[in-house]
């Protein structure tokens, strides 16, 4: 059943094929607009460097979910307004970390500089952001509009990004970069962070049509967070793609709160006095207390835990399948299990 | 004809009667989620600050346009339902103001601090002016979701942000703020800039009604928006509600493209070497050669002509008018015409 599908250089390659496309048409209304040459190319610039680059793992769900749900591969035309649905996905996906990435005073993305600190961009990046995501509702327009589901469509992109925004404003306020306070941080808050950021923006391709869906999807959404935690601290920069910066930056990570339950004494004051300081000796001081109270075994247990959750969650769906599918959820996991290395 | 529409009091006590529905409506959701007290604060904190402070004009001409096209004053809830397209406007242009305030590193609006720069908040504008985009689509969504009409609405506001952004790219290309050069800078240029960011953002409650509208909404945009740059530079702070910085910061105005048209060469020299410098005493040697110029009295006559042509435009529509209605403009025009204050 995941055959094909999971020959992830191939859809890679195809769904890559359709990117041209998708440059073209955003660029051309405003070639034919006459709009100076030099605001064209800042455009095609601020979109290829934030589109290419990274898993596109979003993107290429789409494109799973509408094969597995179909029951077969898509080709030709099919294929094309899939990928295109997959890309708006991407566009969406892109605004988020252009601007979480000057929200959070990040350095690097995919191996390159943030957008906002390349050469010459700055805040421009914030209007760059705001165009990535206003970009995808004209490719909806362009290629949905005739479809019966449109509107929906739009609210569903709408809804998703007004409740992704709410979960960046939890982790936001949860913790400002100036004021360090670990007492307002909990597993809790982490994992209703969780709910509005993540599962809610995994679970976009199908959520209207599946409310059962939702309750496999919180759960994979938090695996992903998790897992993206987890990595931002232990991986190696060469294989996260970026440097780690949540401890740095005073990050509600799922790795501080396990390690906040499981602290002595003295290990809290260490993590009190050394988290979120921008300084990479704090930063040591305060992973030698992540290792100490074991967050790696921890984490290997929660990962276990967590798909053999979500693999019972799914055995729940009937294996005949209405509309919703087993393998909707399967093709997902089977993408980041035992990953070692960003995925979005 | 303009009669009570023009009691601006009136007007405004009766529009932000409705704001209270507003935000009560937007935090509902988060309150029937079990949203932490502290966040749902600090959005309401947000939307108080940022919709509240300003003249308004933008979302009360939205009920004064439904108003003179329908030929009556509205009651209840009609009147509820067209301020509610009102606010879901100031929502947009609230967004725009808070994002345009971090690009411009801006210092005050509306006689209080920028939004960014109130104490805490600092980066976490960048959420809070995507949030103010992503609540409008709620209010459309509860208010509008049965009208035949809902989804070229959801696509109006879509294409208006997005060109909007547009030309809010041309601004900062044009303009960075790290590398002033004035040979950039053209009354050609800055007539784009206005058809995409002003002239587009203030047509479009009746921008997909009529075609014909456009031709005199250009015009109408460019004279706000050179108004808005005459008073940047020349009215008091005091009047002006907030301190002019588009000098120091290198923007491409109408001031400064008329005054590069009439510079000496000796002039030209001062203006290249001391505009958008962050030094008060460069801004100072700015203004003298812009007052040496005649910028003034260029004003005064570029203001008369424009409502010239404004009025004899609006004249080519049939007193009688079709849906299309002279009132719509006449009001714009009455609110702005002569205005010593920013109006937005």
């Amino acid at each position: 059943m995941l055959g094909p599908r999971l020959d992830v250089a191939y859809n890679k390659k195809r769904f890559l094929e359709v990117f041209p496309l998708v440059i073209e048409e955003l660029l051309d209304t405003w070639k034919a607009e006459s709009m100076p040459e030099e605001i064209v190319e800042w455009y095609r610039r601020s979109l290829e460097y934030n589109l290419l680059g990274g898993k596109l793992n979003f993107g290429m769900s789409v494109v799973d979910t509408v094969e597995i749900l179909r029951g077969e591969l898509l080709e030709g035309e099919e294929y094309r307004k899939a990928a295109i649905l997959g890309w708006s996905l991407e566009l969406l996906q892109a605004y988020f970390l252009v601007a979480d990435d000057m929200m959070d005073a990040s350095i690097t993305r995919n191996r390159r500089p943030c957008w906002y600190r390349v050469e010459g961009v700055n805040n421009v990046a914030i209007n760059d952001a705001c165009m990535l995501e206003s970009a995808l509702y004209q490719l909806l327009k362009r290629h949905f509009r005739k479809e019966s589901y449109y509107t929906d469509l739009l609210e569903l992109f709408l809804d998703t990004t007004y409740r992704t925004e709410m979960g960046g404003l939890i982790d936001l306020v949860t913790t400002p970069e100036d004021r360090v306070d670990l007492s307002k941080f909990s597993l809790e808050r982490y994992h209703l962070t969780i709910v509005y950021k993540t599962a809610n923006f995994s679970c976009l391709p199908t959520r209207k049509q599946f409310a059962l869906a939702q309750k496999i999807l919180i759960p994979l959404g938090e695996y992903f967070q998790v897992q993206n935690d987890y990595l931002d601290c232990f991986a190696p920069p060469e294989k996260l793609g970026k440097i780690g910066t949540d401890i740095l930056e005073n990050k509600n990570t799922w790795v501080v709160n396990v390690a906040l339950l499981h602290t002595t004494p003295a290990q809290r004051k260490i993590l009190d006095e050394n988290y979120g300081r921008k300084d990479s000796e704090c930063e040591r001081r305060v992973k030698e207390v992540f290792t100490a109270v074991g967050v790696e075994a921890k984490y290997q247990a929660f990962e276990q835990a967590a798909y053999k959750k979500i693999m019972g969650l799914v055995e729940t769906i009937p294996a005949e399948g209405g509309e919703l599918k087993r393998g909707v959820f399967t093709t997902y996991l089977s993408k980041f299990f035992g990953s070692s290395t960003c995925n979005w």
